[in-house]
């Protein structure tokens, strides 16, 4: 089995550190990025990394992993609320999925409270910052560990 | 009047024969847009193909379309849900349009019978499997035959 | 296996021809009958046509299908809202279902827009008018050639 | 133009006088027919009335009267609220259509308050018990004077 | 008992005959009070007529007949839809209360479908154009004759 | 008192023992009917059955109760869901209506949790199988006797 | 701080004591203002009270109470549930804001559960008939006693 | 196989026979748990019994009954419309399961018709008052004698 | 007639001068619970309180004061929008219930704006803070004065 | 064609610099009314300037504008959100309808969403503060002048 | 301060001119921009323009605006109902945003109501055709210069 | 600052290991608190555990915590749908609180995608079955350590 992890981000994610800082505090996505890709090492794992603000490259780069990755961690922005695209390639994804959020979505706007990626994805983590990126890691790490033939 | 039948494919359905094979069979999309253009020819027809995971590039594909093209047949994929800019782009497309679902969209997630296509297609055809695409080719064949004058 | 199509037209179909031409144009049911009649010939099927305005007579014409006929073409006209009865009369019925609309529901009235027949239909076909009656047989000759042990 | 009026009493009117006559008083149908018909003769029309509890059978009487009646008076009993057969039947009668309740429907059950029937009624009349039958007649009498050519 | 009947018109009514005459005809407000009068003379009754656009002169209007009148007629125009003050007023009134509308409020947009006068109203007559109101002066007659001692 | 039943079976039941027999059960409804005859006469009652696919013969059917039966035992099939009209007919009937189901429809599709029976029901049995019919005749037997002047 | 409290009473108020007095009781509205007033006398206030049918007529008498009065207790009358202009009205009200009704809307017409007004009101008192008055005017005696300096 | 019946009664059906007996009847709760025994007692079952108005207590009596029971007859008061945990303890009960009702929700307030135990009951038994629950016990011992193997 | 007034606090409430002060002020429960007792102590009446954070104590204290006590103050907590089964406790309690709520709920979350127990509640007293206690003791003294006989 | 412009402001509008600067801003009504009579000026138009805290009075300014004005700008203030005497008014006039808020109404509470107003408005300007009414009239003057023969 | 404003058009705004000319007019794009142009030249600001069909290119657009432009005039085409990540983007833009639509959406199909982009967009004009674009320009310089320190 | 982390398990969970292991595994909530005291340890945390069936332990466990613990990690079982009250409970709780399901909720029945507790819950950990105990530590160590003054 491979040990690639593809950890996504999804639109926007590229301001990280700029864009209300309250919210989403003063790391950029670079800093969450070496911190989950330090993570990764512990466990013998890889991580190979997208930013787009584009649900259709977002949807190649799942369709990408079906052949070289064994998880996928995916903060999608504000796809998460209307991304059926990805959606659909992420259920045509046969490894681990974790979706994975910096804040709460419940503390903010009532549109953010639905996500359409939670349906295809194994594990949620929310409201944890930038500490999320390498506990996503540790999750996916666990639930790998859990298909392994023994 | 042009003979050109563009055949659109939307998000994912490049992985049709791989993906969830017990809902959309085993057959890939060449395999259907093949059958679509033997069917073509024997209306006197020629079907131009495009598949696309996003949805800027299907909206322009229309566009093309409007001086080319007699008519669309087009499988939106996931964007039969919320591909509002592709209903627009359809909406000021002249010709024949014909919406065709592999399976039918009643037999899945409540959230898969809504279609926003569906207001700006002229005839909607679904649940045939890769059956259908031939058999939509038929139905355009038929319409632009009305349309003809006598 | 029986090679007999039950063809069952709902209420008020009789009036095809007469009502609302713009919309069903000037066909009358007993064209569309007949063209399926020659499209079935020429798959090596037999069309058994039934017009009812009342849903009981229409749920017993699909109980005797049950053991006589290998699909059943169906355009439920108004019934296609509120005819749960039907519906579980098609349930019943092992067979191949296609559901026909002549014109396309996404353009009427918004009550027009859900079917109770849908979720028991293998297929549908919408929106070309008279054209659909023979497109439907050779929908159901594909379906039953799928079906056919090799 | 003809003069006839068919006048339509739907599921268990023929109980009227005997069912909950503290909401629709102790008059029976037959009562309220020959009040209409007399009425209607003080305006040289003539009513041809049926009751039915069966849709199909009120669907197919419309369907009659497309050539024999001018107008068509219809209390469609509890149809009035799922009656969609009949509602496309009486959108296929060109004539006036006059829609009657012996009760004031606010005044009771919640889903009492839609109908269906009202979208291709010229008219309403309701709340009047038995006096809304000639009233009815008066009704029509108006609405087929004003489409009289002078 | 008063045989007094008072006559509402609602905001905009006094338009009659020049707005929207496609919907409302071409007859003024004038006209239409004028056919009442002579109405309500055949059945010696007196109509008294007020049209306000302000929904507070109409709550007083309806305070004042308690004591004059023995029924009210009322088109409430805009104010069907949201006079809540106006439905306590009517509903503090002891006669009979009839709801006119010159078209089928069913035929227009979807926010006209809802009456808050309705559940005040002895009865409801609406699509008759200008010529219900003499019919709704029928229908007092009828509903005050019936409350008579015997 | 008159000792009778009227035990009536909706649309589809005729199919009972043949139709998804994983919900329904092999025995057929002669079976049943069988077995609630025998629970009947051990308690002094006589049992009356019809099976109906058409609303308008269940109608009637209840209209001729009101001379003639104590009780109706009714399995209304997919009516349950839409029958208003046969709602009104038991509404006029005084004696005791059981309602009765074969599964618990809280257990299959959404729509069926809505049943327009219930509220002119005095009680109500579902989940039992083909054992729900001499249990609703023991129910009947309870309710008749409460009724009984002592 | 002025000792001014501005006492409203929305539409049909005036009917008070007449109209269903099952719900609201035999006492007027002058002797419920007159219970106010004596009380507000024992706290050192002074009552001024409008009754209006008329929402702008409210309006502005609140508009006026912004440089005379310390509080404001109002009964909205039907303008509870569709008043937004008095909304706004006494949004830009600096002081106490007293929301009085003589029942609990709860027991009544679902509608009436909805009040606009609440928002705005810094307090609520439901259900106590007249005896409401004067304890309205001890909670506007305690909410300003809580404001005032110490 | 156990013999044991848990009969539980949820909140404030201690107070049967006290509590509205216009809608409950006068009998107490101890009239209708002696009338369960007895019965159970002629079908070889023992009934054990306990009521709680505390969710946490009927939770864990389910609990406990997973192991010393053969089936649970529940009246869940109004736990019916919000005790999820409830069903969940009950979907964690491999036995069967009867929902018992004394009255038919669907005559009461309209929040007394969704049940949260329904989806994971057997059967429901409503409506028939005290009478319900030796019903419910024969409910019982035909369920369980269906299991029994042969 | 009993003088005893049981005063409920729901779950939190405990908490009282602790918990959001902005909201709830810096006053204990404890400071409450005295001030009503010295209001009823001026009425002739007597203070019973019990604070409970489990519905189920709280019904039964309910039950107990059925045959102790003339009237109840709750202030429910959270369960003021799920606590069926209080409400139904109330509904079987025969004497005055007012309902007294801290803050406005309509100044707050959404899922606040909805009571259950208003329906059973005489009157309802809402966004006085602390100073609600004593006003809801000289509301209940209103109350059993007007149910005095004379 | 008439060179007026009739300006209506809506309730509270004349509280504008007093009522929340925060959101309104510390301008008053006369400063913006000014402003747009200088804007008008340059124009070649003048503005008639009303504010009514009434309906029915702006309701009946529209009426007079239908034979003086060439154009409206309607800042309607809470009548935004359930004016539809004024709709109706508005419908009925032929010129030129500009919907005008300082604020932009997303950013507050979620009824101030929906406008009954713009229906019938041909444009809509909003969020601007006091800018928007000269902006307004520049607006007017735009349309006007595309009305304008050539 | 940079005195650059961007002008973003989304999906098909490219058809200008081509698509739906009843509802858009005849003029292209390229007309609506000079028009733009010439207008910000005349307060001294600079039009730069993107078109795109691709909510990701809009979405980096926007992203290199935050430091380059002091303001974005957007109009959204479709996205305007689904484009969530265009909102987050515009969200993370510090200076003024003006949305423009050439037509009234109110006057178009119910989904064309609700703006996902109107939350984070300090002012809208809609409704004014092509003349909105100069229109936007001039409702940005009023916007900047009150940004301006004085 | 104390290192007590509070762990919480609502109704059922004492089932874990027995009740529909598909979903939830095999371990036991003994396992899962183990595992968690281990990783606890490692931080230099304590755990203290408590599971109840009953939503006032919960509360009161809460209320103790607010003195003793620096965090509470909560699995609230079914409390998770209607827990108000523990939602009020844990809002009055200043420390970190982590929410932890099993399962991922979004696979199951709707009504389990609403949480209650979500709202007042730091962070989200869902669908790592057992793994998630250790992973919901680490996130309170993280999130703890971020509160540390530096």
């Amino acid at each position: 089995m491979t040990n690639e992890v593809l950890l996504l981000s999804g639109p926007n994610l590229n301001l990280l550190g700029e864009r209300e800082p309250k919210i989403y505090g003063t790391e950029t996505l670079a800093d969450h990025v070496s911190a989950a890709e330090e993570r990764a090492r512990s466990h013998g794992l890889v991580v190979r990394h997208l930013q787009a603000n584009d649900e259709g490259a977002l949807v190649e780069s799942v369709h990408g992993a079906r052949s070289t990755a064994a998880a996928i961690i995916i903060n999608p922005g504000a796809l998460t609320h209307y991304g059926w695209s990805l959606h659909d390639a992420l259920a045509a994804f046969d490894g681990v999925v974790v979706e994975l959020h910096l804040s709460n979505p419940e503390w903010r706007e009532s549109w953010r409270r639905t996500s359409v990626i939670a349906p295809v994805a194994t594990a949620t983590i929310a409201g944890l910052g930038g500490a999320g990126y390498p506990l996503a890691v540790d999750a996916v790490a666990v639930l790998l560990d859990r298909q392994r033939p023994r």
